[in-house]
Order: C-alpha cells, then structure tokens, then sequence
C-alpha cells in the first residue's frame, strides 16, 4: 500500500508488480536470466560449468561435436558443477539421434534445439524429463514451437553471430512480435553483450537473454586465442551476413570473407558458394585459429567486448551494468 | 533519504536520479522525447504539426519537396500550432541551398540533416539560431558529427525504413556504440514503433526516439491511403534492404522490389539497377499509392503496426505502453 502510494506520489503509479526474469529462472533453476549460447567451437564443459557457476544457464555446443566428444563434455560439466547446465543440438546435425542418446543417458535435464522442426525432439526429451527449448527468427516459428509443446522460447535477431534467420529481423523488432504470438518464457539473443542491452531486452517483453559473442571471447572459451583476439579488435561494421544462398551466417571480414563477399556481390550461385566454402572452415577459423581462411563466426555486438574476461567478472559487469541502468531509467515515467 | 532506503529495503537502492529524456525535451522545448521522422512523401505540415500538438516534435520532410512547397509547409505549419517543429534535409538534397534559405527565412528554429557531411551547414544554420540535429548510422559518423558542432545526433539503425546506412548496424549494437563515443543528447531511431521499444531504446542510452513508419501510416501523413493499408498488412519478413550498390533502401516487399532483388541476386550492377529504379518510384508508391511498381519505404516495425490512427491516439498509446513496460521492468533488480 505505503508502496503504491510513495510511487503515485514520486512519479506515478505502478499498478503490479511483476519480475520479469523469475519465469526463466525458475525453469532452469538459475540465479540470473542469462544463458551462454551454445556454440560450436567455443562452448564446451569448460565455459557451460564457468556461466552455471556464475549463476546462469551454460550450454554445451553439440553443434562441431561427435557423439563421444559430446559424452565427455557432459561428464567433465557434471565433475565440475551441480548446478544445471544444458546442451544446444542443431537440428542439421547428421549424428542428432546419436546425441539425444547420450544427452538423456547421461542425465542432462535441458536441451536447447536449434535450425530445425520443434516437433522432432521435443516429445522424446520431454519423455526423459529434459526441459525443451527451441531457438526461433520469428513469430511464426514462435507459434510452431509453443504447438510443439517446447517449454521455451529463444528468439534471435539479425546482430546475432553465426548462422541464423532469412527475414532478418532484428532483436528490436523480433523481441515485440514473439512476445506477442506466444505466452510462452522467452529469451532474447542477438546483439547483447552488456547489461544495457539485457535491460532492452527485458523492456521489450523477454524474460530472459542468450548472449553469445561475449563468452565467445572469454577466458573459459575453448575457441583459439587467435579467435578471440579477433573478436576483440572487431569494431562497428566489422561483421556482416552472407552465404545467403546456403544457410545465412554472420561473419568478421577477413579474407576468407571477402572473397564469399564479392562473389555474392556478382551473383555466385549456391553451388558455387558451396564450392568455396568448402568443409571445416569454421573449425578453422574459431578453433585452429585461422584468421585469413577460417570462418569466424560472430555477432555484431562484437564491437562493444573490449577484453577477453573470465566468465565470473563478465556476470559482476552485466549484472552492475544492468542495474546501473535500472536505476537511469526508474523514474522516467512519462506524464 | 527515505526514497533511498525504501528502494534499497525492497530491492536494493540506487544512487542517482536521472531522468534520460531531460536533454531531449530541453533542446527542443516538448513534453515527450518523441520525434517524428521527416519522411519523403509522407511528413507534410499535417504530421508535423500533429505531432507537435501532441507534445513531441514534428518534422517536415523537405527530401520530396522543392523550396517553394517547403515554405509553403513550413507557413501552414506555423500557422497550425505555436509549438516547436523542425525539417529534416537530406544532404542529397539537390536544391538544398535554396531550402536552408528557405528554413531561416521562415523561421524554423530546428534542423536534422541527413545522409551527408555534419559541416556543410551546421554554422550557417546555427548562424541563424537554429538548433541542428545530424542523423548518423555509425560511430564514427556521431563522433565527426560532434566535431562539426551539431546540437544532438539520431543513430538510427538497419531496421529503419527507407535509406540507410551501409554497415548494417542495428539499433541493438549501435546505440550502445554511439552513447560511448559522445556526450550528445542521443535520439534513437529504427525499429520503434511501440512504447516498449521507447523504453528498450532508452535502456540501451538514448535521450529519446525518433519514429518513422507508425507516423508514415497515421492519419495526418501524406502520403496514400493505399500506401498506409500496405504499411498496416506488412508483416514480419515484409522488408528487405535493396539497392545496396546504389543507396541502401529498405522497402515492401512488392513486384518492383523482387525484380531488384531477383536482379542484385543474380549480380546487377549499379547501373543496371539504377535504370530498373528510374525516376520517381518513391512518389509513385508512397504518394501516387501505386503498390505494384512503386518504391515503398518502410522499417521491419510495420508489422507491429496494426491501423492507421490519429497522431493523438498514437501518443496516448505510445505513453501508456512506456509506462506500463516501465513498471513491468522496475523491480527486476539483479542482486
């Protein structure tokens, strides 16, 4: 009562109050609405333990791995915490029914899907009691995911790194139109790597975010240091999508990139696209570190991460930054 | 004293007051930090004057007008309200001479230029006591738009509707980029359209917003009724970016946009696309209603836009919907 009246009197009322982030962390039990992405070459045990020991949600990437190293992933996060942790499995992956085997054998209880159907998986991880979350680049996708049930909803802009959508919303405009098309928890990713950018997520109707370039780069990563420097000295305009005749995918302009630029740019067909890429590129751009012919897969808030941190001082900062900017915006209701 | 404590009983305190859209509201003398775009074929005196009855600031669109109808908007504009509105002046403007005298002649007291360099007018018009506003898609440009004396700077991002910048940077990763390099009072536009995104632009450093597409289909916009049923049947994916090798220009997706798209797809050059845009597109989509072979400028918010209301309505809206997610997101402290 004292509250509502103290508000009304200072700036206007509010009349709820509601905590935005305590649907996800609730789901995952987790102290903070924050989930690393699970990203190829770069989220192994080793970074997915560090987040959960932060107090987020670690994924492990099973995007570049086969089904034993993905085994070994999971029981070195378990020795190393008991806090919940999950695994991210691209639906394109040819060995998925190998890792959703080992996923539920070896007891992980979350599993995020992504670049495929949420009606392949969900119903055998919901049979052994494996919280779904399917990640989505639009409204539409939205609603086939809540249809198949998934518990859990990312939504990812067109800043994000690595491969994603090809209507390229943006986290701005995407964020309002899955808030809409389902009721479902929803978690932002694309284009936050500080808590500013958490706190417009969350303004813009999501309960929780993803970030992925920002542990990409920090200490716990299992990408190439090479890599990581490079996400590090990547400015503004430094990233962009191509390869939009394959699968959409955000790369910093290195060599390699250039050339896929520039053919695109005279009208390269797919086959050809295909024929330059050719196979293990990322590998060796994000994790033997090939700066001029690997693929280096990133987003673009690229440009806002200044040093490669460990993953608990990268939560200290998000979590002051985020509140920092809490407290700007707290009284500036408009009347 | 006892705000503080109270806060910090219920969850945690903040040490500042700060109220981020003060600047904004100061430099133009208006009640809520909401700007109007000044949109080719669309920003006449009619929404500019509407906008500012409605407590933000109008801006007249001289990128489709020749002098002599410019101050012809320009007097019907003074004669419609007392309160502050402002033209926008692309700096591709082939007769922008003759406009900047037709500005200070009238007695516009504010300027935002655009789509070229902050020091071709910023002491001829500041000469004349008018406040300049500079529309940046970068950084960089912010940072050389601080050093040519302008006012206050607009980041505007990819998802914006009509002509942008070439890097791609959406408002997500740019606003954060161009709050570090200046101390300008910053208005963020691109992908606004809802007062949630008002807040998440806010959240992310701006002073204010500009909004374009949710004013180039309301009511007082000039443009065609048959132009502002398509912004309203937009939906998500229902813009692209084109022409990236002339200037980039984000339309609907219509006839004439595929063929260009088709076209760049296969590798047009400049030249090819710029004999396919021709001469007057733009006024035959957004003015002449033409929804076929017409050039229809508009950003990926359109799909959150759902009718063609009054400016009035549309404040009101906006208004509540800030309020609201304000109170949604105010004790989401992170501790």
């Amino acid at each position: 009562m004292f509250f509502k009246w103290h508000n009304s009197f200072y700036k206007g009322a509010c009349h709820f109050l509601y905590f935005p982030m305590d649907t996800i962390s609730k789901i995952f039990g987790i102290s903070y609405p924050v989930v690393s992405g699970g990203m190829a070459w770069c989220s192994g045990w080793k970074l997915a333990s560090a987040v959960s020991k932060a107090g987020g949600l670690g994924l492990i990437g099973a995007g570049s791995m086969h089904p034993n190293v993905l085994r070994e992933h999971i029981q070195k996060a378990h020795k190393a915490t008991t806090l919940p942790f999950g695994v991210n499995v691209p639906l394109m992956h040819p060995e998925q029914e190998a890792l959703m085997n080992v996923i539920s054998a070896e007891g992980v209880k979350i599993v995020f899907t992504s670049a495929g159907s949420p009606k392949k998986w969900t119903s055998f991880l919901h049979g052994h009691g494996i919280v779904v979350v399917h990640v989505v680049s639009s409204a539409k996708f939205a609603e086939k995911s809540e249809e198949a049930g998934v518990d859990a909803i990312v939504a990812e802009g067109f800043e994000a790194g690595g491969h994603e959508g090809r209507e390229e919303t943006t986290t701005m405009a995407l964020i309002p139109s899955v808030r809409k098309a389902t009721s479902l928890p929803l978690i932002a990713a694309g284009g936050i790597a500080t808590g500013e950018q958490m706190l417009a997520a969350m303004a813009l109707g999501a309960n929780g975010v993803q970030i992925g370039s920002l542990f990409a780069a920090s200490e716990e990563s299992s990408a190439h240091p090479h890599f990581k420097k490079a996400v590090v000295e990547t400015g503004e305009g430094g990233t962009k999508l191509v390869l939009k005749k394959l699968a959409p995918v955000r790369l910093i302009k290195n060599d390699f990139f250039r050339r896929v630029d520039d053919a695109e740019s005279n009208g390269a067909t797919a086959e050809e696209l295909k024929e330059m890429l050719g196979k293990g590129r990322a590998k060796r751009g994000m994790f033997e570190g090939d700066l001029v012919e690997g693929e280096l897969e990133i987003g673009q808030s690229a440009s806002l991460i200044q040093e490669i941190l460990p993953v608990d001082t990268i939560f200290k900062k998000l979590i002051q930054e985020y509140n920092d900017a809490l407290c700007r915006l707290k009284n500036s209701r408009l009347d």
